[in-house]
């Protein structure tokens, strides 16, 4: 194995981790060219990923090499500096995929390792090591939250008929994947008509998955009984505070009203972002999926094209645009079509 | 080389030849595992696949083995019998893909072999040698050409803008294909409102590219200077013949009308059908669409679909289907989503 190879595999297992909302991080501990040791992050609050490698490697660590996905820290969080552990552990040399964008990490990490007479290096596979962790980078540098819309489409772009039937437009293993995203990400969020018309539950429904917390924008009252509300874990932005004023909305209503009497998404996106919510999965409707489109609030699109075919009377996935050329179409970046089932998942970058 | 491999070529040569209205047909002569000689149908009125095959083995077509990817004519049409020929060459045993619907030859061109002591066998990739010729077959069984609706859509389902701008939903290398199958098909169809907003020209600009015949479908009144009439291969069906009396338009109007006042799409196909036309590629816009599909008279469905996106505003490639249920969506049998360029084309089959 290369040391190409030990940083793969240090950014694979990284994965396995569920530690929002920190980043994924995998940490290879090396040794005359064999593993002696491997972790990762598992859980926010517990041991980071060069932690659990260290104590795997043991004594072992002494004049080895560690591959980490992340530049180690190097302050006291929920758990001591990584660096002071790294340095009493007698490694030699520190690969590094790439440097923490959090300012109280930030090169810092590198800088004690070297002050101790560390080796450092940084860079190899950086750019897969971003990839796995892009809405962590996004929040860090931009502290807004990465917002993906999510929709499941027919082929002539409509993502339920005209009696709001939408059940399953797209195939199970698609479906399968929106479950797996619902864990991935911090928070999926909803327009009141889906909630009213759809009545979802937006779990996880997949093994371990992890709830994310559900948004409901909406500008008409919703009764409590909706399958949304069956836990705490929600928050309704709204223009209006009184439409929600039973007891189970105490403490999870915001007012957040644009001059047209809309919902500010803007507004809750930073708010959000304040929650520490980094990642936000929208799933519709075609109202939401609109506005974040024209208030340029969408960084990533994904649709799951269904071969059906549903009719221009049934509901489209994004309303007017007002464009008179096809020029006028939104930039969409890095486009890619992924067999998926019997479906086509397309995914691009938004500006 | 097997068998299979030598059927297998004799099909996929077939493919360069140009033949229609007549099938592709390839030949392949093989004597003690290697090919004496090959050839394929090129031109209607031309020779035979059998017979290039045939005159290209010369002598050493004695005791060989021919692969065929149809049943060999039995019959005098534009050439003589192909049966006649290849008695005469001394072949021993003759491999055929499958036996020709048309009712002239189906069953007695083997039939004529077998009698003259030449071992014959059939159904050889029957299903490959059938797929090629699917046009063909289809006519030739259902006297009804096969039917294309062929579109480009953006993401959402849209074929062109509310000003009526398509300029260009589709990549270049969608677009040459679409030139690349206009030269396959016997027949182009769009409707009056594509004839005037866009003003193609309805050709096959490709190399070599045969032009097909250009059908225009409409109720309203069109001055014979867009560009479809430039030459004479065009034929119109509409609801008034009154309004093509222009001398342009003399003897290539049809008046076919249902009882709500629309072209009887119907009776359209079955009178194309007597004209030798066995495909035809249908190119919207909306309203011809919807018609085909909600009529049932169409075969295939060809969607290219580009990552673009322009809103609800814009042209919808079908119209009204009056849809309640997503399970109401038509049937698309084989479904494949393919790459071409930057868009994805879709294909599938309609009952």
């Amino acid at each position: 194995m290369k040391e190409k190879d030990f940083m793969q595999h240090a950014i694979k297992i990284s994965l396995k981790g569920n530690p929002f909302p920190n980043p994924f991080v995998g940490c290879v501990i090396v040794k005359e060219g064999k593993i002696v040791g491997q972790g990762f992050h598992e859980k926010y609050g517990e041991n980071h990923a060069e932690v659990n490698a260290l104590n795997k490697a043991g004594e072992k660590a002494r004049n080895a090499e560690m591959y980490v996905s992340l530049e180690p820290c190097n302050h006291y969080g929920k758990t001591p500096p990584c660096t002071k552990k790294i340095i009493q552990s007698g490694i030699k040399k520190v690969v590094i995929a790439l440097k923490d964008p959090n300012p109280l990490v930030n090169g810092k990490g590198i800088k004690a390792l070297k002050e101790a007479g560390i080796e450092v290096e940084t860079g190899l596979m950086e750019e897969k090591a971003r990839k796995i962790n892009k809405a962590f980078f996004k929040f860090q540098e931009k502290r807004k939250p990465l917002v993906i819309l999510k929709a499941a489409i027919s082929l002539d772009g409509k993502i339920a008929t005209k009696e709001f039937d939408s059940k399953w437009i797209s195939s199970e293993k698609s479906r399968n994947k929106v479950h797996e995203m619902r864990s991935k990400v911090d928070a999926v969020l909803v327009g009141g008509n889906t909630v009213i018309k759809d009545n979802p539950r937006l779990n996880a429904r997949i093994e371990n998955g992890r709830n994310p917390l559900k948004v409901i924008v909406t500008t008409k009252k919703i009764s409590p009984d909706y399958n949304v509300f069956n836990d705490s874990n929600f928050l309704v932005a709204t223009t209006n505070k009184n439409n929600f004023s039973e007891k189970k909305f105490e403490g999870k209503v915001l007012e957040l009203k644009t001059a047209n009497n809309l919902v500010d998404l803007k507004t809750l996106l930073f708010i959000l972002a304040e929650k520490k919510v980094s990642s936000i999965l929208v799933e519709g409707g075609s109202a939401i999926f609109t506005s974040f489109l024209t208030e340029k609030l969408a960084d990533k699109l994904m649709l799951f094209i269904s071969p059906k075919i549903l009719g221009n009377d049934s509901i489209p996935v994004f309303g007017f645009l007002g464009f008179e050329k096809v020029s006028e179409s939104p930039e969409l970046k890095n486009p890619v079509f992924t067999k998926i089932g019997s479906d086509v998942l397309f995914e691009a970058d938004l500006k």
